[in-house]
């Protein structure tokens, strides 16, 4: 193990020793918030997932509520504070309560490697019960940033999720069930597509989210009747006539 | 106050004094469980609601989560010790957690009115955030019961519901519109219509929830749309042309 590595992790484990510590008189007790953060890019769909300090193990971004903080103010800012994405339209879709989701071994074994053993029932080995969020972004437009408690993120295809920490893997599922029931309300407030788009980008992105191909007359027919969209003109520009219609949504719904 | 009466409220008090002294030992801190029941009777959307203890004041069936039970047993259980309602089929809709829902000035009045004075930062009177389900039933095929802290339940239109506790009202209103998204898909599951119905007595269902009325045509086409259900052959019996056909759900989707 080098120097510097060696300096990480005694950082890492002040760190926990200090939040322990500190994390009764700030947050509530029992309740965290996890959020699931769906990309859309290269007509694939995928996840963002953190590193937990300098374990080999990667979960969902996630923090705990400030004792006089509205649960969805709480969720902006974990969100903030984790990755450095801001102003994220976050959707509450689902609170995790099985008892079990707490009891992970990797966390307790973990937890005890880089500390050399916590006190028993410290908070961070409580059983919680977890509001999950989830969002839609573009992943080139935000830039996600490490802290101390989080070494690397990256953006994984959703249909090639590794074994998370907790019951993240089971919480991802959820969302995107969420995700195919929600796609069409929710197209407009996830601001998702660029400010114009054609009619097949769009497909690409439902394809991605339900995982199946739709055939594009139909597909064109049940976008058109939702009446979010508006086609702009074509432009001439010499070779206008082969190309495709541009749409954009509507201002307000 | 008759002796009864006197009785009935000393009875509440020492009920309370003594949740608030065993609850911290048996139930997760800080997370209650809030249960919106919806019924559908005489062409009408109801909402079932409990008179608090000896007070003036109603809310939405609710309680704590165990230390070592599942969220959604803890929901079930809740139910059936509240109302007597079993083998529910309840679905998790939304959690409430702004910090002001649990500042409710009605019930810090009551607690002291009735108990002449709790400990501070006593058990009732913590910040809760509070994990929301509905379910929709059949009303005459139930019989809520009355316990200690519950002396009285009604099912209330649900475009008349009066001031509640907490912010209970709010959650009547986010559960309708979770209704109503998912009225289609849920319609096998709540088990709600008799085994075989008619197609006008779906659409007052449909027109219940929606507080819209649909033109039958449409209605008709949009049902049999979903595939979910048989329609049953006309029996013979004298005048039968006359009469609608019946229809079942299809036993699985």
């Amino acid at each position: 193990m080098s120097l510097q590595q060696k300096a990480h992790e005694k950082k890492f484990e002040t760190g926990l020793r200090e939040f322990i510590e500190t994390a009764p008189g700030i947050f509530l007790p029992g309740v965290s918030i996890d959020t699931v953060i769906f990309s859309f890019h290269s007509d694939t769909l995928k996840v963002l997932l953190l590193r937990f300090g300098h374990t080999p193990y990667f979960s969902l971004p996630g923090g705990f509520i400030k004792k006089e903080e509205n649960l969805d103010d709480a969720a902006l800012r974990i969100l903030q504070e984790r990755t450095g994405l801001e102003n994220i339209y976050l959707e509450q879709f689902y609170t995790a309560g099985n008892t079990i989701r707490s009891r992970d071994s990797i966390i307790h074994d973990t937890l005890k490697k880089f500390t050399g053993g916590l006190p028993s029932n410290n908070w961070l080995e409580q059983r919680f019960i977890s509001v999950c969020y989830y969002a839609l972004v573009d992943e080139t437009k935000v830039a996600p940033q490490t802290e101390p408690f989080v070494t690397e993120f990256k953006w994984v295809d959703v249909n090639k999720i590794p074994k998370l920490l907790y019951d993240h893997k089971l919480i991802i599922t959820k969302a995107r069930t969420r995700l195919q029931a929600d796609l069409d309300e929710k197209l407009i407030g996830f601001n998702l597509m660029n400010e114009t788009f054609t009619m097949a980008e769009l497909q690409s992105l439902y394809e991605a989210v339900y995982q199946k191909k739709f055939v594009r007359t139909n597909f064109q027919r049940k976008m058109l009747s939702l009446n979010v969209l508006d086609r702009l003109d074509k432009q001439y520009n010499g070779k206008a006539h082969k190309a495709p219609y541009l749409y954009r949504f509507v201002k307000s719904k």
